[in-house]
This record gives C-alpha cells, structure tokens and sequence, in this order.
C-alpha cells in the first residue's frame, strides 16, 4: 500500500493510493484503507514514478583484454538504489556457442541479480545459421533484441552485409537491432596514426573518433534497416550530427529510434583533457563531445527524436583498468559507469532544470524502454496490472552523488560531487522495498529473467506496424 | 461501475474495472465488486477511451451573413452521441462588448448544452482596453485561449502588428492564440479576379486559396508568435507546407502546437469539383487539398508535429445557406459538419487502418486537447481523480455514417456512406450515460461551464515552460 | 589598349590583350600592336575586371528627416574611384507625382554623374494608375526594377496586398522587385517599447529588429513572389535566418534572388555597442548581426544563394546628421557608407582571403548585377562588344582605407585602417580613365543614363523564364 | 577563322569573330579581316560553344566477362560527330601492374583517337604501394583524377577503410577521386535473392538496386571525403534522394561535386519493363529511376548542385552482348551508350526545352569538366590562348536521332528517334575540322594525351582550396 503519493505515468500525473498484492498493482484508488496488516507508506509530497529501465548495461562482461568492474552482484545493487529495478545486459558472443548456449551461460551469470533482467545477444560473428536461430530465440527464449557493432574491429564489429541479413531476418521477426554506429574501419586508422605521431593522450581519444564518423555510420545503419526493412534502434547518440541522421530517416519511415547516455547530457569533451591522465576515466565510445552537443540531445528528448536513456554502464576501475592506458589512449578500457545515477541524473539536469517535464521523464527512463524492447505492459507504467516496480522520489531533499557512498564496484564517480535535488526513498521491484534511502534493502536472486514480446511499432509513436508496410519487388 | 473493458490512456492500453461515484473515476482495480444497486457497464471487449475533446466548433455562429445550422441544442446531442464530451466553442466577438461582456451572452446561449464546454474568445478588433481584459479573462472567466484570423479581411482578420501585441500580452498570462492562418488579403483579391472572369463553380474556392498562401500565414503567425515569446496554436492545418512550416518553428523552440481536421484527412479537392453544384457541401477554408496532403498529415499526428485532432465543425445546410453560392463560390458560407463524426473517422482510418496506435488516437482526441487548453488534469484521461467522461467502443461491430440518422442539424453528411468499424456503445459525461448506440440519452441543460487554467508547457512534449526562457533585450 | 594583363571573367582567367575603340571593347587577343598614337596601359601582373556594378545605393536621397550625404557628385567620384562604374540609385517617391515624373527629376539630378547610372523606382503609395504606369516605365524609360519596402511605415512601407498586385505586374513586365524585408510594424512597436523603457543607446538599434523580423518578411516576400509568379531580389541580407528562406524558396522554383552587403560581412553588432555614441556611425537596416553570420553569408555568395554584393551606400555625416539620435537611436539615420570601398572589401576579405575566387568576385560585383537588372550585354563582362567598363588591380599592392582620403563626403569611414592588398591602378568607364590610382580623373557629367532591359531568367542559374511557367488556374 | 558567330561561353553570349592560329584561339574581335588563304568558315546564325568535355567513357573497357563495343577508334569519331572533343577514359585495373605501367598501356589502346583524352586510374586493389604512386601519377603523368567502386565486389569493389586511406592521400596531391556510388554487397544479395526466387527479367535490375542503396553509399563516400578532407566527385548521380545527400554535403563545407548523365534525365525506369527482352538494352548502374527524379536532376544541374554531365558511355552490343542476360538479368552487361548523343540531348532537352540556359550548358558540358579535372585553362572556355576546341551549332535546324546513322559500334541507339533542334555543323579540335555535318572529317590518331592540373577549388563555386581549410588534430 502506497498512500498520499502522486503517480506519474508517461501522460498523467495525479493523486491516489494505490495497492499493491503480490507482485502486481491491483488497486489505484481515491482512498484505499489498508487492510490490517499491511504494509503502508505513506507517500504524501512524492512522486511515485514507474521503477526505471536500463536497456543498456554491460555487467560481467569482458572486453578489450578485462572486464567489466561490476557483476550482477554489485550491478543490481547499485541500480536498485540508483531506481533501476530492470535491466536488459548484453551477452557477449562466445566463440563455438550459439546464440541459445551463450544465453543459457548469461542467465545463470545473472541469477544473483536483485532486480530483473533481459539480455540483447550481440552477434559478432554472422553465419547462416545465426540466421536461423533468431526466431527461436525471440519466440522460446523471450530475446527481441540484438546487437550489432559497426566499430571494433576483430573483436565484434560486423559488416554491412552481415548486417543486412540479419537486420532482415530480425525485423521478420519482431526482434529490435542495436546499433552500435561508429565507422570502426576508418577510426582504427585514425588511432594508429594518433599513437605513430605520439599523441597518446585520453584526448585523442576524441579527436580519433570524430562526429562526422558517428554520423555516417548512423546513416549508413538507418539506411540498411530501411531497406531491410527491420526496426532499428541507435544506441548511445551522442552528437548532434548523428542525432540528424535519426531525424531524417524518422521522417521517411523508417522505423527507427535512439537513445542517449547521461555522460553526453552533462559531460563534454574537455572532461578528456584533464590532467594527470584524469580524462582516462571519461573514456567511453562515442566519445564526450563538444559542449554544444548537450543541449541538442536534450531537445532531442523532449522532441521524441530521441526515444530512451540508457546509462551504457560499461564500468572500469581507474586505478589497474583504466590506468592500462597511461601511456597510449587505446589502450584504456572504453565506458563510464552510469547504472546508479542515470535515474537522478536525468531527473535534476531533466526534471528540475525545466529541460523535460515528469512524464516525459517517465517516459525516457520506463515506458519508451519497456514498450521498445517487449518489457511491457508487465512494466513501463503505474497502472493496475502491472508489475509493482515503483520508485518514490521525494522532490524537495537534496543528496550529493560520490564514489564514497556508492554501490558500483568503483574508485570513482563520473559525476562525484554534483547535487541531485530529487531522493529516491523506496525502491520497489514486483512489490519487495529493494532499497530506501539510498541503502540497498533486498535480496540478492530475487532477481527475474523477463521473457520479452516481438516489437510492434504500433506501441510507439503511434504509426502502424512497419512490417505490414512491407512491398518488397523482388 | 465498468466491468472488463480495456483501458486505453494516451500511454497505457490495460485490463481493469472502474468505479465512478459521483462525477470523478475513483477506483480502477484488477477486480472490484459492484455495491447493491450500483449500476454496472459490461464493457468486455471494449476500449474504454476518455471522453473526446473538441477544441475547434462554431456551434451557434453567426458568419458571413448567415450562421451556423447547429446551435448548443443539436450540436451538443450530435457531440454526445458521437463521442464528443467537451467542446471549446468560438464565440463571435460582439460589437461595442468587451470580451467579458460577449463571453457572458455566450455562456448564456450555451446553458442547453448536453455536454460540458468552454470558449475561445475570438479578437477581431484590437484595442489597448483589450489587452487589459486579457488576464482579467483568463484568471477570473477561465478563458486562457484566444483566436485570431489572419483572413476574412472586414469581418474577423487583424493585421500583424496587433497580432503581436495580443501575443505578447497573451503568452505572458497563459494564454494560447489560436491562428487561421492564411493570408487574406491575397486571397481576397484572388477571388475577386476570379470572380470578375467568371469562374464562379466551388472548385475555385480552392484554386484562389493556394497552399502557398496557408504557409505564408502559418510561417508569419508562427515568427509573431516567436518574436512574441508566447504559445501559439495553429488551427486546421491542411497541407504539407504548412505543416513544414510547424516544423521548422518547433525545431528552433518555438512554443508551437498545430490541429487538422477530419476533412483535410479523408476528402480532398476534387469533391470540390463535383457536378451540380455538389462541390458547395465540401467549402471550408482552408480548402480541401490535393490527395497527397492526406497521408503527410496523418504522418503528422503520428509523430507529433501535428498534436490534436478538433473538428472545425462550421455546418451549413445545403439547401439555403450552401447554395447561397450557387453562382458565385465566394457567396457560399465556409464550413464542413464534422462534430459528430470526428471521433469514428479518426478511429477508422487512423485505429483500424494502422496509421496511428489506439494511444496515439487517445493523445490527439482528448489528451492534448485537454492539456493544451487548460481542461487537464480533470478531463483528458482515464484515471483516478478525473471526471468520469469516458466512451466505451466496440472495436469488432460495424455501422454507416448517414444523414438519415445524423442528430447534426444538417441535409447532409460530408462523409455519408463511409463504414466504421467501431461501434460507440456508451458515451459518459462525468458518469452520466449521454449517448447509448448511438442514441442521445442525456439531459440537455446538464453541460457546465469549465472554467480553463493557464497554459504551462511542462504538460507538453516535454520542454519547460516557454515563458521562462524570455530574455528580453528591449 | 591593354597590354600584357590578366583578364578576368565570372567564369575565366586568362592573359591577353585588349582593344578599345570607342567605348568598347572591339578586340582581345594573343598580342594586339599599338596603332599610331593609341594610348597604351600595360597592366602586366594586374587583373583586369569588368567594372564594378552596385546595384544599391542612396545618393542625392531624402531620408528620415534628412537627406543622404553624398550627391551624384560626391557619390560618383568615390563610386569610380573604387573601382564603381554604374550604379543603380533609388529614387524617392515623390507625392503627388507619377513614377515617371519622378523619374525625370531624378535623371536630372543625375545629370552631374561620373559614371553610368539607372534607376530603381520606389513605390510607396500604391494606386491602380501605378499598375499601369509600369510597362511604360519598363518598356519606354528602361526601369525594369522597382522597390517595395516592408518597414518604415507611414514613409515608405507597402501591405502585403500592394506588394501582391505590383509584383504581378511587374512579373508581367520583366520588372524586378527589390524588396526590403523586416517586418516594420512590430519593429516599430519594439522600437517604441525600448525608448519608453529609456533603452536609448544604438544597441537597442539591433534588439528591435531581431533577425526572426527579418526572416519573417523575407518569407512573406518570398511567398508573395511566389504566387504572384514574380521575379523578386532581397535586399540587404543581414543573417543566415533570412538566407535560410531565400535557400529554400529558391529550391521550391521561386525566382528568387539576394543579395548582401559589405557591413554584413565584415562589421558585426558589437559595433553598435561602441561608446561616446561611436556605435551610431554603424546604426543602418537590418542592423549588423552577432559575428557568426558572417561566414554563412559568405558561403552563401561562393555558394550562389546570394548572388550580388551591394553597398546600401546610404551615407549620414556622423556630426550633425548621425548625432540627432544621440539621446533616442531611433533619430539616428539608418545607413552605413560603402560604395567607395566595396569593391576593396571584398576583394581583400573574398578573393586575398581566400573565401571565393577571382571568378566569383567579377560574378558578384559585376556580371550578376549586370544580368539581373538589364544591364547585360552591354555591361557585366570583358568581352568583345561590352563597354570598356574596365578595373585593373594590382594585387601585390597594398592600400589602406581612411576618411582622411576618401571622395566620401563624410567624416567618418566604416572600415577606417583596414589594409587592402590590392592597389585599383586603373579604372576605365567606357573607355575613359575616370580613376587612377585613388585619384579622381574623370568629368562630372560623362556617366549616362543607362535604358535597361527586361528581366528574363536564363540569365540566371540556367532556369527557364519564370513566367514560361505560369499556370494560373484562375 | 570563325566569322559572324554567336560566341557562348558558361557565362556570356556574344557576337564576335574568331581567328585560330595553329591549335589555339589567338584573337576575338569585332571584325577579323581574313589573311589570304585562310580558311573561313560562317557562322552566321549559329553558336559557337566549346567543344564538349566527356570525362566519363569506358572506350576498350574490359567489363563483366566481355569488353566494350567501342574502342578509341569507333568511340572517338562517335564523341567527334557528337560534339565530344576530348574524353577522360577509365583505366581498368591491371592485375600485377603498377598503375603506371598500367596507364602505359591505356596510353598505347589510345593512340588511334581523333580527340583529346586523358585517363581516370581506377584503384580495385588496395595497396601501401599504391599510395606511394599517386603523387607520382599525378605529377609526371599528370593524372590528376583516380576512380573507386563500391559495388561490383570482386572485380571492381573497395572497402571504406580502402577508400579513407586513398581518399587521403590524393587530397594531400590534388587528385579528384570519382567514386562509383552502391552499396554493392547488399545489392549483390538482393540480386542473388531475385534470381533465387525467378526473377531473372531486367526490371529486376532496378528492383535489386533501389535508390536509398545508391542514397547510402553516396552519403558514406561524402563523409569519408569529409574526414579525408579531399575533393570528391560523385559520378552517375540518378535519383533525388542521393542528389541530396550531395546538397548536404556541400552545405556542410565538403569539397564534393556530382555529375548526372543523359539517361537520367530523359530514359526511367519503364524502359527496362519493355517486352521482348528489350529492357536489356537500358541496363545500367545506376538503374534507371522512376520519372519523377528526371525534374529534380535538371533542377540540381540548374541551381549548380550537380556539376556536370557525363555519358558514362559504356556500350555494349544488343545481339551478343546484352543478350548474354536473356534469361538472368545479373548477365546482362551493365552500361549504355552516350558519348555520340550526351550533347545533343543536353541541347534538346536542357536548352530548346527551356530547362537550362545556353550557359549553363557550356558549363555543364565543357567548362566545370574542364576545370574539375585539370584540362582548364587548355579548354573548356572560347577565349584567347584556350585551344581552338570549338563546336558550332546551328538553333533553328533539325535531325534525327538513329543508329543507322551512328558512328558508335552498337546495333541500337537508347535515343532513337528522338528529334534535336540544333545541328552540330562544325567540330573543331585544336583548330581542325574533325566533323561536318554528321560526318567524321578528322584523322585517326590526332588526338593528344592531356598532362592535367592537380585539383584546386578555387576553379570552382569560389571557396577557397580546401586542403588549407584542414586542421588536423592527430
């Protein structure tokens, strides 16, 4: 029983009590008296906003010669505080496995999770046969989504070919491509003329992956989804130029989205040149861009040409991880943590700075995610019927993000020291209080793999399904 | 009480039952049981959609030396029964009134209304002393909507530079201008030379009213309302390049919102070119368009830059008023019913047809409306807290529009004949059943005045509240 | 005869030597030898360039109270020795009198001139006799371009309505309409707000008339052009928000043209912010822009989507004439001088800074102008058959501009101490001398009135005649 | 000597004599007095254009298992008659060359031609060697221009990292890099997938290769330019969505230009629909496009977003040839003629038809050619010291187009019976009369091989070189 509260939902904000039995939502109502025994909180001056949906992590996952810092274990803490009680991770692709045996080894990696969660297989090596486990993998195994790289070389990048085929055969299928967009080949050769001229710097980081080499690759992407006719979603824009991409290929149907990340909300690339090889820790693909860049993706939210946010919570200890690259940028481990502030972020740079109202926020951090990737109407809202994934943020308290407090498997904070007015009381999941206050209070396991739904464009934005569009000549 | 229907909100599509008592929704739970003597809905296999909102009528007007054939009495029947359970009605701006004065004779004349209602005050004759009704309107009469023609030169247009002036004064107080935006004087000379040839038949009417003259207009309305700093709302867009002009507007932050209508979705130019003077039925300004229009305006609704859906309903009867012009189109008075149709049109070629989602017809016939206008948050949803103004639909029956059977005061139906798969069965004004299968069964008189709150960007799209970005330099 | 130069065209750069007998340019060729007694000037390392056509200049002209500083005495000298050889000056309207009685006083006064001139008329009272009076006055006196302005009201602003019938006409006639476009009306409004709130300075010259004012009528113009299937030319493009509609009517098939000035491209509005009423020196309309629109309007001449440079010469003595707006900028006469340093400016800042060749600065300081208003074939070029309207410059010289020199009539000069690498030896006006060196060397009274041709489009960009596209349906 | 001619250049049309001494125009003048014995030729009543610069053929191509119909011999007299009076050839890449050694041989193959030539080396073979001999081409061979495929996988194709690296490279020498613009992989499979299901006739060459995959390679050729900041030239532009890939391109600062040729702006895509394997004839990549692009690609050669006009002459005999496709439209040759024909239908269709002006069509066909690729100031204008390359067209005569009559080695023609109002009655070359008439009056084995200039931007639009514009930051 929550009571007094005000619930937001991605269109609606207004005052009820709402009741919750088992794991679901029954009741929202004007007045509900608890029955005796419940547990009742009393929510009077909060929101109570829809638990949010990170379709973007990166726990337990190797990559460029280690792994990521934070497992399941501290992953789904530190989003249960932060008000992620959802999370769809990416496999990575196991050599000599299918697609089905890769995610058999991710479920039981993630069974010690606290909160729910999903995978998006990445596919890195395309065979035929790949082709035809996608159906069986959306259908049996409840995976609607892939990725794809168009970066990274050797290690997960695909062709364009390979993703032609694949995107087709995903998108007969309702299953969603991730796009990672940047142009892999001609950045590889950036870097290595970088390091052969001495430029070792975290910031040539940047100047080797320029935005003009995320837009093509956006472009290129959109264009392949387009005549592939398959649902595509880009992840982590960063820049305005690719921004325009998704812009103009939304405009001449293709059914595509995308999402940004935090980091590239309120950090720029200055953050790079930091000295004392502080700007390793800002490493991340795309990189931070030009400060310009910040209020373009913004507006891109608030507009919808952006669809989601998702923290791309690649995490990587500075000190023996990031420090790998002292002497030579490549060498550092690409990503930033984001899984514990994504929600707070958003919702102080968002919400509080008049940037984007409540619902929109609730939409960009729960609904768009949940309908995108087959989550919902198990979640994705407050409503009756739903799953009780609920987050109270007490509006008018203030708290101060820093690696002291955290639950990431950590040596620092991207975003240490900046105020979040905004609390997150409660933290529910499907019912169970798994964190107050900023202290996680539920059990590790409880954790649920979600079965997720075939895409259906119909859940967003409002146009019909793409497939049925479909006048293929040949 | 309604029992098992399908909840559809501008963002969910769920399971439940609903309580109303009194006027609001004051339960919505998986199951709850009916109270002796309550009176119980079965909606099983229904969309439950909250009650439509008309933004654009002209119920009881007097206009181009005649006036319109419905008044509150069969225009609220034909709303109700047509799933229209709030209208906001433009009044005539009176002679030697003030706004205050006319908006009284106009709440008067609509006392007989079945369904609930508010006004647009309409401005044709700009002075100081109205900029000084302005907020007294808004905050004393719940008037925060205003309209301005840019065309009807002598009768309703301002010119301008009083258009900036009501704009400015407007945005500062929460007031939305509403725009018909073409230019009139132009047009104006258009028709006289074409009439001078000759060329008297309807099919005129749209060749001296040019797309390019509605984007001249919208392009100007919208930068006065730029320069301005205040929200503007563009009424019955009807082509592609005015849309593109919203467009653009949005795009670099104007406070920009746009409406079409059924008739500019679903019938096109060349019903203005029927023989025997059938052509006069189809006359509106702005005229009906090229075919091509249809489908780039419905792409409009689906991604939002076109946010509502009002009816424009301007009725005249064929036979007195339409062939008032049967020698000479610019005598035949402009306007097409639609106010009782508006809804099931949308629901056909938007719903059934795949164009839009069931949310997204949700968002453009009720949600926004509400939002833009000040109903929201009592009207515009379905949930706890709002009034109980809610259709009941039954997706899998069929029924044919006709005149024969239409409550609009009218000798015709501009879309006789057409089938929609979609019957409303029920039809609730804050939990009176107003209509049942398409009969009225409400009260007349029982419609009440809403009194409007002050417009605030943070319910739309998602940006800040415009006014807060001012920065004057002057 | 010209020996040993380097001839320049809008399209070719070649080293020959040329003929002049007459007035013309009878022969060029790989070596021509001097007749008996022919004067010779040897231009080896020089360009030679077809004189420079401004196409927009105020001499002689009443304005806001006053009267422009330079006459056709003062005007023409410093036009020649800047390398000017015809100009097209604006006429007043004069009340009371037809265009062609304005006309003729205007070609009186014009008598006295150096060098080549036209007229453009000014319309500012419309009446139906002036409709008619426009073939004549293309047909018979050689107008084919006229002026509608769309500020400055109650002294020369037109409505949308007068600038529709004249534009039609005038299309008819292969007369041009140059069009000053910034909303006037709302403009006077601001100006009146900022001097009732004691905002007094010349900034406040810029703040009143924001560049959305000036892409605002720049549409309105464009789309009136449009319909009234009309040749139209903007003037004095100050920002890329007006050169953004001007693109876009152009890709659309509006025959549109524009063009921009020396202020805007190398002066900006901090300008107007200089102290002890420095900034008045700068105050003309549109005002001068923030910096960042000057490189735009340069990629819009090296581009083509501005196709001419001229001065706006419509010069003001700071001290007496500058200074009657020293305590109310809207006193303060709008104009800036430059018809003596235009062709300078942007030969240092275009061709010697590289941003456009040496073929583009003779396509828009001469061949342009020369085609858009009828000047062309007589003018335009250096070619076999053109009048010897000729400038050689030394580009391995250098100059500096200052007052101190100047044929201005003034005492200021708007880009004292800027240093020009590039050294006008000689400037030839039908094949006289009328400038060497900086120095004066022509006669007052040699420069004649110039009949110019009717406007046809395949001059320009390649498209068909505009009015060969006419399909009016009523 | 050339009497009494109308002289067009791309920027003026005038009257004037012409005297060619040796290969050059040596003297324009009012007047020329014939000297004894020199042979005059009237031009009275006809245009006197520079001769037609094809830099686009494919004479003596090996190509898809067989090899082009015409060779130097044949195609030179056909391009001689034509108009044509000097090509740039495509190389065909040798297998163990050089491109030196290469370019040897095509220098001997070229020997026997009657005009000008030069030669574009295609790069299909990647190699650090290669990046060591562009400079050297460039310089000492003076081949200033190279091709790249990204279609045709396996004989012709580069990869994106390929094409950065040569890209680069050139753009450090002054070498234009033509880029064959499909997504070649992607249409592979949908050709095999065609085949696979039957669908083997030759519209399902336009199916297999749709217009957004010419779109998207178009798009990642501009932006690898970008990051290579070297000049780019898009051959055989055919469709308005990859025309406005370029327009961004230009807008955005890229140094790119586009040609288009005859076929797209006068054949569509129901000729390869034609019964009787009759389509085989029009196969060609690009396809042909639906008709509606024939207007946009006009519009872009007007307003200069396209460049130039190519023929991509590339023949191949109906019987034999074309037909070794019959039953499998992948077999069937790709390419069709044009070199006798591209001026001719340029002159129809663009200047007769009122779509571009006579300047323009000097522009488009020798004077942005030439200056693109290195031959200006040798030709590409009729100015003193340019070669006496000259074509005299008489307006007001007629002929019809026909392969009986054609000097191309082909059994069709893909204009036949097309009227031309415009007969070429002289071509000359360096001063000789190589056609008459129709008829070929040159020698075998006059035509020169052409040293050309490496590329500097300042020929062209007008911006400045964009190697200085490069700011490297690794």
């Amino acid at each position: 029983m929550i009571k007094n509260g005000t619930i937001v939902t991605a269109t609606d904000v207004y005052q009820a009590d709402i009741r919750v039995k088992g794991e679901k939502i029954v009741e929202i109502a004007e007045e509900i008296l608890p029955s005796a025994g419940a547990e009742v909180i009393d929510a009077r001056g909060q929101y109570i906003m829809p638990g949010g949906i990170d379709v973007h992590t990166h726990l337990a996952w190797p990559f460029q010669s280690t792994g990521t810092a934070d497992d399941f274990e501290s992953g789904s803490k530190a989003a249960a505080v932060g008000g992620i009680t959802s999370i769809i991770n990416f496999t990575n692709p196991g050599k000599n496995q299918t697609l089905i045996e890769n995610l058999r080894e991710w479920k039981e990696k993630a069974k010690i999770s606290a909160i729910d969660y999903g995978f998006h297989s990445i596919i890195n090596e395309y065979s035929d046969e790949i082709l035809e486990e996608l159906p069986v993998l959306a259908k049996e195994e409840g995976v609607t989504s892939i990725k794809l790289f168009m970066a990274y070389k050797g290690e997960l990048m695909v062709n364009d070919l390979e993703m032609y085929k694949i995107m087709k055969k995903a998108g007969e299928h309702g299953i969603v491509t991730n796009v990672h967009a940047e142009n892999g080949d001609i950045i590889d050769d950036m870097v290595a003329e970088a390091i052969s001229k001495g430029n070792t710097d975290p910031i040539y980081h940047a100047y080797t992956r320029p935005a003009e080499l995320e837009a093509e690759a956006t472009a290129r992407a959109l264009s392949i989804a387009e005549v592939a006719n398959a649902p595509v979603y880009i992840v982590h824009v960063s820049c305005k130029e690719a921004l325009e991409k998704v812009e103009m290929a939304k405009k001449r149907g293709v059914t595509a989205f995308a999402e940004t990340c935090p980091q590239y909300l309120v950090l720029d690339e200055s953050y790079l040149a930091l000295p004392d090889f502080e700007g390793g820790k800002y490493v991340c693909s795309p990189p931070l861009r030009d400060k310009s860049n910040q209020e373009v993706l913004w507006a891109g939210l608030a507009s919808g040409s952006l669809s989601t946010l998702g923290s791309d919570h690649c995490p990587f200890r500075f000190e023996g991880q990031k420090t790998m690259g002292r002497n030579n940028f490549s060498k550092i481990p690409n990503g930033v943590p984001g899984i514990e502030d994504l929600y707070s972020i958003a919702f102080q740079y968002g919400v509080q700075e008049g940037r984007i109202s409540l619902q929109k926020f609730v939409e960009i951090t729960s609904t768009a995610p949940a309908k995108l990737f087959g989550l919902y109407p198990n979640k994705g809202s407050v409503a009756v019927g739903f799953d009780a994934d609920l987050v109270l943020v007490d509006p008018n308290r203030t708290r101060t993000i820093t690696a002291e407090t955290q639950y990431q498997n950590l040596d620092y904070n991207a975003y240490e020291g900046r105020e979040i007015q905004g609390v997150l009381t409660h933290v529910l999941s499907r019912g169970d209080v798994i964190a107050k206050e900023g202290k996680f209070t539920g059990e590790l396991g409880r954790g649920k793999y979600q079965y997720r739904r075939a895409f259906h464009s119909s859940l967003l934005g409002g146009s019909a399904d793409a497939r049925s569009k479909q006048k293929s000549t040949i």
